[in-house]
């Protein structure tokens, strides 16, 4: 029989349809047929030396070949930098000028090289760059909810392939964030706990979902997988904002974030994947209850008509299966 | 400047990309290079004569040919009609025996007739099905929310070509429903006035986003519209359910969904698209502030990071230039 599970985070149900569940290797996507990318592309705007086609500059991590990361400003951006948040309620019509940030952080110099492949050095500086830009972007007292995410490959949205990562920052706190943090309370409320922490204590002790994990970071499958290979990565330290991130957590996560995207990468063969950090609002000090984490998404089946009719999921891939799987695959 | 707007049943926000936008000629589908499909396929299950290959018959609409609308079990279905509902709850993890309905209505005898391409009669014929199979499954004790559903084409989702939709019902209701539920509450509390109908007059005297309408059924792109050409019909008559609609109703949502079909099939060359029925939860009655509706959402563009990491949506249509484009094209 098939058995739901509930996301103890948002409170969503997902179905584990066991008896039309696929083996983990069911999962591996087929060979690609696509010719190598070069690794330098003059037509690209984030390879070395064609600097003057992106947007403006707002950070760079320097090295003697010139930048190892770069920020810059989106080109066609989702949010305007400029202007004021105005609201206007006009009965049930709501709206509010778009302002904002929208950024990209050019990952790496070579245009062709997958992020699986990056060195943890490699992601490390990435990972600054995040939390460097994080940190100057909060103090921007028009936002209320900064959304750190990339983009890997066709089917997850990717429109240039030259390896980039984005950071947007919202006037408004989206109802999605406000919602995981009403579970949230609620569930501190009730236990006194935080419900990120009580997850991670439950994963450890059962193992049966643990992918790998660091002094300072778990990577897991949830209980209640969206997606085969959905996966989450916690801080074992309590702390609800990335921007607090310490420096030898960053070194942690940047262990983390390869072994992890290495796994889907060897072990899948480089599927599709969005990840996102998902952090408390950006007005919200640390709370009790609230656990920054980082969410991945591997994009190897498609969402149709129940997803969108019910708002739930449902997985073809057991959750322990996909994680046993996951272990066994060795990245070095 | 973009603009951000609320959704006022769902309280989401989105991001109306103005810089960015297309125009609505810009969202056509390219000519397509497929063979064209037989009229009938020897190896499809829903095909006349294949009868067999299907599971369990739960419905038919007989003609002198045998049928001209069946509704089977789906062999592999997501939930299972055995069995209780049987909750375990052990600290955070929380899950529940999958059962349920799992339904296919095969929605014609043509194996290769697009939806839009029905007639009135045609639809008027599946959407009885869809009300007697919804008015049976509800008595049953464990269903909690009857979802209808239509997966068009391969990015909607479909894996069989045979025109077919699904009615599932789940044992739970689904956090995404139960929060439009709280929202429409909160509406009602303040303005004594059901959100939906409220929208529905507010769209009927601005007309700009207005698609079509007939004297019982209203088909519009909402004000926040999610994504290019997002759209909505809703009953007229305030009413929770989607079983308790009258035979006159049923024969003016199929001419309306005859029309909007008809207006994406010709305006934008066939899109992919889901739609769903959205109704209250199958053990509530009828109540003031819930409203029935359909929606219908194209899937020109896919989702990504941002999407997975905020809730919002960035849209790159703008809902008044959509309403208008598919108000001018003609479906006659």
């Amino acid at each position: 029989m098939p058995e739901l599970r509930q996301n103890i985070i948002t409170r969503e149900w997902v179905i584990i349809a066991k008896e039309r569940a696929r083996r983990p290797d069911q999962f591996i996507r087929p060979k690609k047929e696509s010719d190598p990318l070069p690794q330098f592309d003059p037509g690209c705007p984030f390879c070395p030396g064609n600097e003057a086609m992106s947007a403006a500059e707002t950070y760079r991590v320097a090295d003697r070949d010139g930048w190892k990361v770069r920020v810059v400003e989106n080109k066609f951006p989702a949010l305007s930098q400029e202007g004021d948040r105005v609201r206007r309620v006009d009965g049930v019509f709501r709206s509010m000028s778009g302002v904002g940030f929208h950024e990209v952080v050019v990952e790496n110099r070579r245009h062709d090289l997958s992020p699986a492949l990056y060195s943890v050095e490699e992601f490390r500086t990435i990972l600054g760059a995040y939390r460097a830009r994080y940190m100057k972007i909060r103090k921007d007292p028009r936002v209320e909810a900064i959304i750190i995410f990339k983009n890997h490959g066709e089917s997850a949205g990717t429109s240039l392939v030259h390896p980039h990562s984005q950071i947007t920052a919202t006037p408004i706190v989206p109802t999605q964030i406000r919602h995981r943090m009403d579970e949230a309370i609620r569930f501190f409320d009730e236990t006194g706990d935080c419900v990120f922490c009580t997850t991670l204590r439950r994963e450890l002790a059962d193992r049966h979902r643990i992918i790998a994990s660091t002094d300072s970071f778990v990577a897991f499958i949830p209980y209640a997988a969206l997606s085969p290979f959905h996966l989450w990565i916690f801080p074992v330290r309590h702390c609800s904002s990335f921007d607090e991130i310490e420096e030898y957590e960053i070194t942690d996560l940047a262990a983390t974030l390869r072994t992890v995207l290495g796994k889907l990468y060897h072990g899948l063969n480089d599927p599709d994947y969005n990840f996102s950090i998902r952090s408390i609002p950006a007005r919200e000090g640390q709370r009790e209850y609230f656990h920054w984490y980082l969410t991945v998404i591997p994009r190897i089946v498609r969402t149709a008509g129940f997803e969108i009719g019910s708002g739930m999921y449902i997985n073809t891939a057991i959750p322990e299966e996909s994680a046993k799987f996951l272990r066994d695959v060795s990245v070095d």
